[in-house]
């Protein structure tokens, strides 16, 4: 939406004034210089938001020194026999295991198989390794069990391998499941979070914040008599249809898991060195989630989605990539909902509902820990 | 050694008798009919001995119902783009973090890449999921990511992603890590645990039960003067030179890590379905880790190792392996222990120091539990 224009020359000026501050805020907890200085690793080194970029980006990359990591895309691309391939892993830690709409073994899959196709690659193996805590009941473990293989059946990814570790009551909380996951990366596809310009328009494959939302319905952390049910879902199709309709015109995909959207914007802002502006009437939200975020005081472009993305596209693709997007299951109500812009490196503004614009950050803190 | 054969009429009939019964208990417990019947999950489960194998075999791999799963070797092969690579991953619980001789950075990268090696692949590439205890020390968590470092670079294998993860206070104990390596399968290698046939020797690639007794120090389960220290290194040098030397005439290569070397024979005769007979005192063992396994009342062949592996050979390319080996750090103690033989399909006998003959079973129970 548009918004009431009449002071813009006020909010002009204090939006500059915000957008230097924010620039040198980014530039040194975010740039070059990031460095990691925690004394000790707190719940927000895991949500996904700004002390997980200065860990990954002032610790583990500088200390691998890997091409691959330089991107630090959700996938790294090696070359291996000929083949181009991708390769992701991620740690599950959700609390609780089973919440509506999904459960741990489930998000297991769907989130490697993601990871994998928003670097635009196949599924083609994954491996999963079981970190069980001594005590877990076998008929817990069962249904989870069963819930990787459905999953995978369903994404079209082979179980290559796996590990099992037992670790003393108390050393781990019930079952925590780590997958990697292999794929070959399409022939269509030209992905790279860096390959953003001015004039390439935001696209978002549907409704967000449902994933966040279930867990916290789940944990009863507060009163909601609404059926919320996490959006976890298998990506692939989505991408394959966006390859077709557009691939040449597709610069980045990225799905929203940890920090939401929010996050995932000022990374490829950040990557890019360009700023976004997007508009918050035009990301799709129900309700309820609407709702329980208030309650919370979380921004719902803050909370996390584990069937949902954004695909960063040049104009001329647009049209073609919703369309596309609209004929896949969970995609329906894809839209465009904010543009790449030439401004301060890594600023992301956002529209308000109400007509005004603000700085849209990266995610400080853990408003909800362990949703994955 | 040879032993007192003045008995010798009356032990084969024992033995033959204890055959029998061993054979079913296999039968039962490690068949086709292997069923996971457990109502909970113990640390045995976790130890890489009788009940590992129930569940791998009775739950995880009917359910994923994979043909790379069917092998059940330390890696999953799959041909991806034109290449066939291996893919392997682990996770890693070891307590404490660091012991003699290595640490669970070290360990990460060289049980990785030793499970690619034991599947004739090259090292390629791996990916390194860390779940972390709120509260953990920058300190220890940078020390750890730098031993990771040191050890990909010695190892020749690119860190090509990650995730990080952070559990609340108490749902983890520290630090784990979680790795999948994968790698290009080497042309020289056809390899398969179930390729062992009668006639094959049996070669150990060195000393055995130093990292068990390492981590055993380390948690000063007992009063040990002595310097043990764990033998974590990268084993790939070690394959690339067998393969050289005896390529067509290696059956199947097993890093002897939980379990022991106990648990590598009994899964490669299960596997390929016939007897094997090893000769206890041809196996290295410092004095100082047979005296420490005597006073916890365990065998060292069920000690775990980090650093040493079987190799079954065809008996025309014995000679060439051990010598081939002996010139790798680290194997420089290489030899033939035993030979694969035609017997029952699954029985493991060793001669032991004392002249005798008898069974070497699977790990039963968890004895030592997080090693790795």
């Amino acid at each position: 939406m548009s918004g009431d224009q009449a002071d813009d020359g006020d909010r002009q000026a204090r939006l500059s004034e915000r957008k230097d501050t924010v620039h040198r805020i980014i530039g040194t907890a975010r740039g070059k210089d990031a460095r990691f200085r925690d004394e000790r690793i707190t719940m927000a080194h895991g949500a996904g938001g700004k002390a997980t970029a200065t860990l990954i980006e002032g610790l583990l990359a500088p200390t691998f020194a890997s091409p691959a990591l330089k991107e630090l895309a959700d996938a790294g691309v090696i070359e291996l026999g000929g083949a181009r391939l991708a390769m992701t892993c991620d740690a599950f830690v959700v609390k609780p295991l089973r919440f509506p709409g999904g459960s741990i073994g489930e998000l297991a899959v769907n989130g490697t198989v993601n990871d994998l196709a928003m670097a635009g690659a196949r599924p083609g193996g994954m491996t999963l390794s079981l970190i069980m805590e001594e005590g877990l009941a076998s008929d817990v473990l069962r249904e989870e069990v069963e819930a990787v293989a459905r999953a995978a059946r369903t994404a079209g990814i082979e179980i290559l391998g796996g590990d099992t570790k037992v670790v003393e009551r108390g050393a781990c909380d019930q079952l925590y499941m780590t997958t990697t996951g292999i794929g070959t990366v399409d022939d269509r596809a030209r992905l790279s979070p860096s390959a953003l310009v001015p004039g390439d328009v935001l696209i978002i494959s549907g409704r967000i914040g449902e994933h966040g939302t279930a867990i916290m319905v789940a944990r009863g952390e507060f009163e909601l008599g609404a059926d919320v049910r996490s959006d976890t879902r298998c990506l692939w199709p989505a991408v394959d249809a966006l390859l077709g309709a557009a691939g040449p015109h597709l610069r980045c995909l990225r799905d929203a898991t940890r920090g939401g959207v929010a996050s995932v914007l000022n990374e490829l802002a950040q990557a890019s060195g360009v700023s976004m502006l997007v508009r918050e009437a035009d990301v799709p939200v129900l309700p309820v989630v609407a709702g329980a975020a208030e309650l919370l005081g979380i921004d719902p472009m803050y909370v996390a989605n584990e069937g949902a993305f954004v695909a960063a596209v040049a104009a001329a693709g647009a049209d073609a990539a919703v369309a596309a997007l609209r004929g896949v299951e969970g995609c329906e109500e894809a839209r465009v909902f904010g543009q790449v812009e030439d401004g301060p490196e890594g600023l992301v503004l956002v529209e308000t509902g109400f007509g005004g614009r603000r700085v849209m950050d990266q995610l400080v803190g853990d408003p909800l820990p362990r949703i994955c």
